[in-house]
């Protein structure tokens, strides 16, 4: 561990993360840290899932927000919070004004969606809708602020928010003292920076690692170079954590205490998303599961470790679950798409599936295409998605249908 | 309570279920009891969720699987144990084998999801697979089970088993001792009989539901009748509790022990099962969510009741779930099917998704018919699958495309 963050960084203290944690006794969920028999198996390590997925609000930032509510003096209570977000900090912020009893607004863009307006407004604050995206709704956060003079409550860049996301690892080293090697999601920063100055102060010898998504590697490159640095991007479905530049604090605190941050790409998070909800019977969300993809992508060269991964959030749109289900389904071979080729007549299309039907797979569309250029005339195109069991069923599948002169063609 | 049950189904003790839990410490989970402020919300009851999902093997049946092979005496423990199954029975019985150190062979009718298949395999179990469905395959484990000597372990109908099954009503005890109310699934009864006979022995005045599918109301018919009877049917998604005859041990005691059998349909289920997924974050297959279909349907008149709802299982086929989340899509709003006509004529299709794009929809699929005697000459019909917000959204649209002479109509 190298010396002591300065600057604001340096004002991290054990002691007000113990604060922290005792403020949200009786608000925040000690949330499970499961250990998992498939996981462990996988990897070769002892994996431990902590479910911050099931945690109050759906995810943690109710700890950084209820401490830093908590921390306000009695002037700025009175005076209310407010903060931007199309997320959970959102949810996070005004569960924690609730709880608190201050008055909450949340900035939200309009495109964010219903289920989230309602779950905010639900816990009472005032949601004001912007024209446009995050950027949008957090400049007109700050102009509102003045104002109001209401308190900002920053998603990551501020102590009592990273003091409060760090009681996550008072609650592993409790349930897990022997714990040797921590994965945290990464975004703004906030979780990891917590996290890792309590693991590095009170257990020395773990190793912290953060991981971003591919398609937005702010910390990861600033990491890398050594300074505060933004990505061009932030592209990844993972939302909870697709920030383009980390915290000034954050940045500083990840220096001092994390061994590496790596990142994983959309197809390794969407895998880890399946297992999860097949293997574990849990729904995380995209940034929710970085840390498990990146364990079982063999990112770090570990083994027989000890490893608690932090399971941030399980707020995850179910639009966007039902896809990556479906990609899930065709890339470990339940669901096949096929094209193939049969004679232009009467009865064709009727054998045809007679002999799919055979082979015990089950039809989920059928698509006819007699008029294609492309095609031999008196021929037709035929569209297939199909119900399978695995892939070798799929070999099955199509082995017969070349027998019978179908020249069946895969496609996705 | 009415007076003690006769028969073997007398036999049953609090004794019994007590050195079951002491055998399982270790062995199996003592699950989670969860306070949902969701579902307590929705039903105006205090709702505690017992999460049997996440038990070792993804259900409860390790339980009584495990307390009956700890019941064997020694010469039965060295002829090993023989069961049949195409699911979490299958799973319970190779686990607690595994467990006790003793040989076991499960007959799995060959139609059963090659994920099942590996998982039973995976624990050290002989597998054998039948042609047919289970009747074949129970039919085979008995032939078997007669030149082998092994001990036949019932799925439900069993002392041994149904003492196993109780266990978790002592958990329940232990974790809120002041419930009023239980709801549990019931398929064959194990589960019930061992859970209503631990309540009501320990705790008379709780009161407690047992919960079919509509499709597979086997004790549902029973207890109307107060005779054991067989339903015609087993048609359920929910294939954990598709068993069209109850046992007879476990009708003797739900009729002695059990406040009511109501039934949910698949569609209720489904609800059940995406509210879980959504508000939850967690997994629960057919069977496991009957219990909160039930409530949530408000097929019980009670309110401010604190009740725990067991969510028995959470070993859904992946297909199902999705196709099961693509029908709430379409239920609550975030995914819709139209049928719009277009002019015939070039330019025609894409002002068309102008208009879709300007509403924010994203569109999911497109279909485009030119050839449909139904279809006004010079007209196009398209069928559009698109992503939406909510119902008021869909309603946005679909006035839209009217007002622009698009003539949608919703199909599914």
């Amino acid at each position: 561990m190298a010396g002591q963050a300065t600057g604001i960084a340096g004002k991290l203290t054990m002691a007000k993360i113990k604060r922290a944690a005792g403020r949200l006794t009786g608000v925040a969920h000690h949330t499970p840290l499961d250990y998992s028999v498939t996981f462990s198996e996988m990897t070769g390590n002892s994996v431990y899932l902590k479910l911050e997925n099931l945690q109050k609000t759906g995810s943690f930032k109710i700890r950084g927000a209820y401490n830093k509510v908590m921390s306000l003096n009695e002037g700025s209570r009175t005076r209310g919070v407010i903060a931007a977000s199309a997320g959970n900090h959102a949810q996070g912020v005004a569960y924690a004004a609730l709880k608190a009893g201050i008055q909450c607004t949340i900035i939200m863009p309009d495109s964010a969606p219903l289920a989230k307006v309602m779950a905010t407004r639900g816990y009472g604050a005032d949601v004001v809708l912007t024209p446009g995206g995050y950027e949008e709704a957090y400049r007109f956060a700050v102009h509102m602020q003045k104002e109001k003079g209401a308190t900002f409550v920053h998603a990551f860049d501020d102590i009592d928010v990273i003091a409060g996301q760090g009681t996550v690892a008072l609650e592993i080293i409790e349930d897990l003292p022997e714990v040797e090697a921590v994965f945290v999601p990464v975004g703004g920063g906030g979780l990891i920076s917590g996290v890792s100055f309590a693991l590095k102060s009170m257990l020395p010898q773990v190793r912290v690692f953060g991981v971003q998504a591919t398609g937005a590697p702010g910390m990861h490159i600033s990491h890398m170079h050594d300074k505060l640095m933004e990505s061009r991007f932030a592209s990844t479905f993972a939302d909870g954590i697709a920030v383009r530049r980390p915290g000034k604090v954050t940045f500083d605190l990840t220096e001092q205490y994390v061994d590496d941050i790596i990142t994983v790409d959309d197809e390794e998070i969407a895998g880890a998303i399946i297992l999860l909800l097949e293997r574990s019977k849990i729904v995380a969300e995209g940034a929710g599961a970085v840390g498990l993809a990146a364990l079982l992508g063999k990112k770090v060269h570990m083994s027989g470790c000890k490893t608690a991964v932090i399971l941030s959030g399980g707020n995850i749109d179910i639009n966007t679950l039902s896809l990556i289900i479906e990609r899930g389904l065709i890339k470990t071979g339940r669901r096949i798409r096929l094209r193939v080729l049969a004679p232009d007549r009467p009865g064709s299309l009727c054998k045809l599936l007679a002999v799919v039907a055979d082979t015990g797979a089950n039809v989920v569309s059928v698509l006819h295409n007699r008029i294609k250029l492309s095609v031999p005339i008196k021929q037709v195109e035929v569209e297939l998605a199909l119900e399978t069991r695995d892939l070798e069923h799929i070999g099955q599948i199509i082995s017969k249908l070349s027998q019978d002169g179908y020249h069946p063609e895969v496609y996705t």
